[in-house]
């Protein structure tokens, strides 16, 4: 296996479909609402993808099975109740650059075989501190995408994030806009360094105004408590322990 | 020499063989179980592979002559003394994530054309700290084969490994499911210090039972006694040395 | 996207042009300079290209829309007022090896294509030390064109740099040489410690002498004026700190 | 250019050459005895070869010119004092891993279009302390060659060099071995710290002795001369301060 290898696992016939790409990445907020959503709309899952680009490497589940890494699409027939989906979701991004370039490709081929007009990213924006009021930080392929935005509540801040946006999520806006098809960048504002269900629940009623459908949030709901008091305990231990220590916050990197 | 070179050595025709890899790895459990069943069983090298994946460069062999890296797979027709085998083993893994999966595509093509139908991978799980009692962790590419292997003393255990199965021994799995090829990874666990020839005994015994077959193990148990000895010097020392250093182990690696 | 993708803007005749290249690198003098040119000579986009060798990223724009990181070529009809232009500027250089040596190639066709005779690459050259005396250090790929950049202004420096020029900059030396195309590269000297306006004027009347134009030079010089304060503010602190702090230099890359 | 150019400069006719491969490596050893044959045997440039495996970088000569960096093929007709000769030599080696394989192909295409039946290829091998006795280690493709070999006064020590040889002077062997091409490395022992003149003048007389030719020595003579003299003020800094300071070594890499 030189090249990577896309496989379709059904067909599925959608009506315009709007694509909403959730893959790992900071406080894995875009992965929780997109792997949500899969689960929430019972969206049925028509391709697998698989690319030397990933880490070399199968996860061990708990039957004693084991999963090849790979990237999924998931469709959803939403039959008139919103539109149509597909969902990109994935147990890695690309390991390399190269990769990146290639698999965003392989994602905008798809979206433009199906029909898509308009492409949601969903990520987090980590800030290196707790955060109190969650929000979502947003970018855009086009200037018209801004102001819409805006009114689902989405923030655009001058210069945030500096950095620029990193990997497919940014790609997907970069190298959409050669293709012409919208796309936005939401990211849930979030400390970075654990995984964080808060973000990705302000992030979920962001896109289903944007998408005007409604999606249970129960499930993530549930997991944001439990990180709370995870969090509340950290917090805890870092008081006690700050005269003590500093740096202490490394070590509770992605716990959740 | 651009591409990943395929070398036929030798013609030998198999019936339904069992492909069994062992390249190195964690504790070099795989590598010492794999070497040690092509000389029991003299099998006979068939295939040697090339590839720019694997590191730049020749072995010096004591007679002075050099040896291009490689990896190698060798048959065994067991003239029906239990399955045909195919035995891979090599000098190295590919040093790239790419080659990984180049690789283990060329390995499961060889399996297909020779009509494997099973492919058992042997590796070494790192857990740290020397191990009293023996045991050999299982993971399988289908839900038939977890219970099958139990059947032959292989351990399962939820969530373990944690990280998932690295390099071949993991993609023969991963991506032997996609041609529908049954496969099972056996991994002896092992401190991950030293090559660890007693884990590769109890791999051995596992293997044995699944295959059928019967394989002398007297040379890898005189190389066990020969390292349980090291292993006790340094036990010694660690314990002498205890109260003045820490992370002695470090320097302990790969010993053997 | 696997492949380099070069995206035609415009055409524009142009007769005879120079290429100028400036993309990022030490103290950024070289982009300082091109982006410089193409402002005040009001070039026009005729060329992008985007790669899977530059890094993965969209940059956030300041109304909230993104720009897919790339490389520009830009034209300039100077109308018999000096000679035509090619400028070549950027987000990024490759983030590969092999993707200076494509991108180099890439830029050489363009040269070819529009009959490009001479190349100018501009750079920085990093002495770790903040910079007295402005100077502006040459090599070229021809020896009639040392005595020619002499006249300019050029110094030429037995072995300096001693690392000899890394990117880019040195490839349109080095490989425009073999296809007989004359090529300078300008270094303005710097710390190499913040983005250098001043290094940066330098080598932009370096530049206008060996190319008989003239062009305003008012933004770089304020640009250079609040770099000047910075760099007063600095040593000021370095100066306090002296006793207490070495290697305070390291946190100041950049800043501009 | 995304792929590697070779460049052919001057046919030459040459009747079963020999060939011999000095590029970088340990101190520079292998370089050091090319580069001195090619200049005292008054070799013509045959080839030069370009490639992306290279650094992306010129150097900066002496007169303000660059030099693209590569790898060049010198050609010599002995006219029958010897074995005419093909000299590899260069001013890097590949920065790939896979560009070690690439190259190595490409020289042992040339050694075949020439009808070359035995290589050379010349190193060090750092011992990490300074060198009182001079000896060259040798290995090679083919056990009758170690016979010969030691005729010549080259050593062959068991299990030495332990890591194997890394690069184009073990690739030559190991590839050249799979086309039936007879090949042997000579290694001078070295301290693996500084440019070694004294190691390369020890190689050039076994390879000699292996070519029934003589060369002269003078210029490597008086190198060694000077690097004696460094050497023993670096060895006097050390008795002076080896109290006080270890590890002193490290900066002494490479002087030369």
């Amino acid at each position: 296996m030189k090249e990577t290898l896309i496989r379709k696992i059904k067909e599925l016939s959608l009506k315009d479909p709007v694509m909403v790409e959730g893959l790992p990445g900071v406080g894995h907020v875009g992965k929780l609402v997109a792997e949500h959503m899969v689960e929430e709309l019972n969206a049925e899952k028509i391709i697998e993808i698989y690319s030397p680009h990933f880490p070399p490497q199968v996860l061990v589940q708990s039957d004693g099975t084991v999963k090849q890494v790979r990237n999924e699409i998931y469709g959803c027939d939403r039959q008139g109740n919103g539109p149509d989906l597909l969902l990109v979701i994935g147990d890695y991004q690309s390991a390399t650059n190269e990769g990146h370039y290639e698999l965003s490709g392989i994602f905008l081929d798809v979206a433009q075989t199906y029909g898509v007009r308009r492409i949601y990213t969903l990520g987090g924006y980590g800030i290196g501190q707790f955060v109190d009021k969650p929000s979502v930080l947003a970018a855009a392929n086009k200037i018209e995408l801004v102001e819409e935005m805006k009114g689902y509540g989405a923030v655009f801040s001058e210069n945030e994030p500096g950095g620029g946006i990193i990997g497919v999520s940014g790609l997907l806006l970069g190298l959409g806009a050669l293709r012409d098809l919208d796309a936005v960048c939401l990211m849930g504002v979030t400390s970075g360094y654990l995984v964080d269900p808060k973000a990705a629940q302000e992030v979920l009623r962001v896109l289903c105004r944007a998408l005007s459908i409604e999606v249970g949030m129960q499930a993530l709901e549930e997991r944001a408590k439990e990180m709370e008091k995870i969090i509340g305990k950290l917090q805890e231990m870092e008081r006690a322990s700050a005269p003590y220590e500093c740096g202490g916050d490394e070590d509770l990197r992605y716990i959740g």
